[in-house]
């Protein structure tokens, strides 16, 4: 069952393919259905201004008439947010106070969520009160104004250290700048609203970090909250931003999104900079977007794509023309029906009645496909990221103490650290291979769709806490649809679409084409204004705009 | 002095760069002097009448005014051999008789010069038929019909198989097509004239074979060839072919060239097809072209560039304008006068008389630099490609008794299968810092210009030719200059500017800009003009053009 006993797959096989040493697309003119290209060199505000036009006009309802009924979910966009503070309804500085009072709440010895690594009070008012002033004087400088998003202590946002969840690594490597993504939502107006917790290293997928604390699941705090971007998706999951960023090497938004019921968006490898992003791996980990709602990650999709690329190399920014009906047609998703299956009965289930769903409201059919190989490519991606976090971390490792580490990570450095050159050469092989089985796929069917994860958020153990917990059989089910986004570099959203009986989010994928996330949001709004009436409210959730 | 005992300096560098997996440089658009851009979209054929277009009129002298006085040195060109054909003055057919004649003769026990491992005489006069119909009937092909070309055993050419050097890899591997670049010199009208020996695997730089016996160097038969396209650079050293194919993952088309007095010429990675090369390597190798004239250098590579691509990701050929007086002005030539010097005495001095005739005749400077980080360079060198070399070909080598393999190959296949993957990634770090490096010194200058050996062709010793030799000291000083045009994939070229005490030729490097070809073939043949009156004959020389 572990990974090391296989890893023969790869270090031993004969593959014919050169290898592709990186999951960056060349650029393609993806055409796609009912899509708004916006020109190059608009600056982030511009490109917000652009998204907004895209949105369904439904959400334009004014905020008073929308206030939900206490069991049912509804979660407050960007333009809730937006329309609040123009109207003068609410200030960017009542929002945060309220945000900060419900940090303290959920981060104190009772409830113990540990959503956050460092998230500075001072800091979070500062810029809130400057947002104010902004809508004061009638100069917001996007609909992102004031509006709150968190970002993963993986991705550089000052005045904060970046952790990566280590206990050394915020004092081994000073922040010295925002990230890329980070400046961008500044210059949109947004605040900052601290750093959040994830696994030591991006090393695991439960979000279990014996140094911060293990982000519990707002559904139920007895579960994880999944990783390694937990923090991220459950401060969205709870209410407490709209929107945050986490970094996704191996799943690593999708999967806490999934298990937190919440929007989890990968773009395509090279969409987004990886400045000021850990270099914790080379080529599969980027940046991705963590939403309550797919209108606010088309919103913060638009604020941080990276256009510094010149034109001709890069595709320009494909935004979504979202309507309240199903605005594109015709879609054809592949379906892999034994993977598809190999998650638990709820799941399946769930993700079967979605695409019934889809059949019967859109009329979307599905394709049977089969994905070769995909406990190889696993496989291999394991061995790229391993040998790429040794190789990107040597320089600090090789002065640590080991006992700074927390013990499942500790076993998985071990691991990474043992891979010879071949078999990181061959994973690469095996890279290119998967590359054209997935563009095979890509030649009939649109996306891919298969459940995010193969089991809902799992019991967080008493005993993990203090030390972390190494769980193979429910990470091996955890990981086990997500990793053609890193490894291939396509994009991938998860959206909820259930509950399981214990009242635990259910996600289900869709993975495209590259340079295809147009279509994607297309499908996944789709997907979210078929089911999202029922679902229910998380047992920790915090309404930032009730009425005082 | 080894290789190995260096090797921290990679596994356990501290490198602040991320990794660059390839050498392939994006499109640019390099501006040149007095440079002929062609269309995309041409044959091959189209291609060579536009390089013709390039040369200089002076060449358009007719045949029989030109011959040379028997001790000094007349190459025949390729405008040569074709003026002789479409005159009548002689036929392909005659051609590869007095080839086949030669071949014959130095192959034998007595000269035992092991220039090729395959020729098939009825194959080569099968060919020179169709070439001499093709005259006969007023139709050739363009200026290369007709015209022999030898290709290293590492380059698929039918009918031969393609055994690398090696004793099993012809037989484990069927050859079932022409290489894109063989298939290119054959729709020219090119008499493919047989598979020449090399270095086994390439995995050394003397020529030194067991199993096909040893290159031997046309200037003195008691020296080396150079490696690891001994037989292309010794078959056109000695007359046999205007022009042959190489293979340069290490300086394998350059050193054996400079070693025997030819022109080396590497163009920039991306721009000649891989397809048909044998990929004992990914990221460093590429064909490279053996001629002996600089003329000849730019009329092959018309012939065989890689122009399959959008030509919005490829930069158009580009073909230098050459006249006899130069064409092109204010050369910038670079010098890092450390490594410059850490050459033989013999070297040192005439390259840098060289670089004075430069100076002298065309008023070109030379600025001082520093290349830094050389040896780290060098072992991430050796690291990438062994590392390669052990992944493509363990499907072979798993199987393989290792009776089969010479000594010193087994020993470089021993050390290859040993790298740690970190170590393979910090040597991708390492080239990205080195293409910074390099791309600084390009903002001032236009080349950088070294001798391409550090030592001339070394005794070839008898108790090597049956095991194999591994000769580090020699081997370390003909590579030292080799490694910047592979890793980064710059465009270089050699070209003969004199000779050392002992007669043996004695070459100079030029390594420049990315997709800069034009001016590197400039460049060369302003120096071949400056000093080719003055070089001597090879001992072993066959004229293909004689009068009868």
């Amino acid at each position: 069952q572990f990974h090391r006993n296989n890893l023969w797959l790869v270090s031993e096989a004969e593959i014919p393919e050169p290898p592709l040493f990186t999951s960056t697309h060349r650029w393609e003119d993806t055409p796609e259905q009912n899509v708004s290209l916006t020109k190059p060199g608009l600056s982030p505000a511009e490109r917000v201004r652009e998204a907004v036009d895209c949105l369904p006009t439904r959400l334009e309802s004014p905020l008073a008439a929308d206030v939900p009924p206490s069991s049912s979910l509804k979660r407050w966009t960007i333009m809730d947010f937006s329309r609040a503070y123009s109207s003068g309804e609410t200030t960017p500085v009542q929002v945060a106070k309220r945000f900060l009072a419900a940090v303290k709440e959920c981060s104190g010895p009772t409830m113990n969520m540990a959503f956050f690594i460092s998230c500075d009070p001072e800091d979070v008012l500062k810029q809130a009160e400057e947002s104010t002033l902004r809508y004061q004087t009638g100069t917001p400088l996007s609909v992102m104004d004031g509006v709150l998003v968190a970002v993963k202590d993986e991705i550089d946002c000052l005045p904060y250290p970046t952790t990566g969840g280590t206990r050394w690594l915020g004092k081994a490597r000073p922040c010295e700048a925002d990230a890329a993504c980070v400046a961008q939502l500044r210059a949109c107006g947004a605040v900052l609203a601290g750093k959040t917790n994830m696994h030591e290293l991006g090393a695991g997928t439960s979000g279990i970090n014996p140094h911060h604390g293990s982000a519990r699941n707002p559904y139920n705090v007895g579960k994880v909250a999944g990783g390694s971007s937990s923090g991220s998706a459950a401060v969205v999951c709870a209410g407490l931003c709209p929107v945050a960023l986490g970094v996704d090497g191996g799943g690593s938004v999708r999967m806490p999104a999934a298990l937190c019921g919440v929007v989890g968006f990968k773009p395509t490898a090279g969409r987004l900079s990886n400045a000021g992003v850990l270099p914790l791996n080379w080529t599969v980990g980027m940046a991705g977007i963590l939403a309550g709602t797919v209108e606010d990650a088309v919103v913060a999709y638009s604020a941080i794509v990276d256009q510094s690329q010149p034109s001709y190399l890069r595709p320009e920014l494909n935004l979504p023309m979202l309507t309240s009906t199903p605005s594109i047609s015709n879609v054809r998703l592949a379906k892999y029906g034994k993977w598809f299956n190999d998650s638990s009965e709820d799941i399946r289930t769930c993700c079967d009645k979605a695409l019934q769903t889809l059949r019967a409201q859109y009329g979307w059919e599905t394709l049977d496909v089969t994905v070769p190989e995909i406990e190889e490519m696993r496989l291999a991606h394991y061995v790229t990221i391993g040998s790429e976090c040794t190789a990107s971390l040597a320089k600090y490792l090789d002065k640590l103490k080991r006992s700074e580490i927390g013990w499942d990570v500790r076993v998985a450095l071990g691991v990474y650290g043992s891979f010879s050159s071949r078999a990181y050469l061959n994973s690469q092989r095996l890279r290119n291979r998967q590359m054209f089985f997935h563009k095979e796929i890509f030649k009939t069917a649109d996306v891919i769709v298969s459940p995010m994860t193969g089991v809902t958020a799992y019991t967080l153990q008493d005993d993990a806490l203090s030390s972390g917990e190494l769980d193979y059989i429910n990470g091996a089910a955890l990981i086990r649809y997500s990793i053609a986004g890193n490894f291939l570099g396509l994009p991938a959203i998860t959206v909820m679409v259930g509950q399981d009986k214990g009242g635990l989010p259910i996600g289900l994928q869709f993975i495209g084409r590259p340079w295809s996330e147009a279509t994607l949001l297309h499908i996944a709004f789709a997907m979210q204004e078929a089911c999202s009436k029922n679902h229910r409210k998380p047992v920790v959730f915090y309404d930032l705009l009730k009425k005082d």
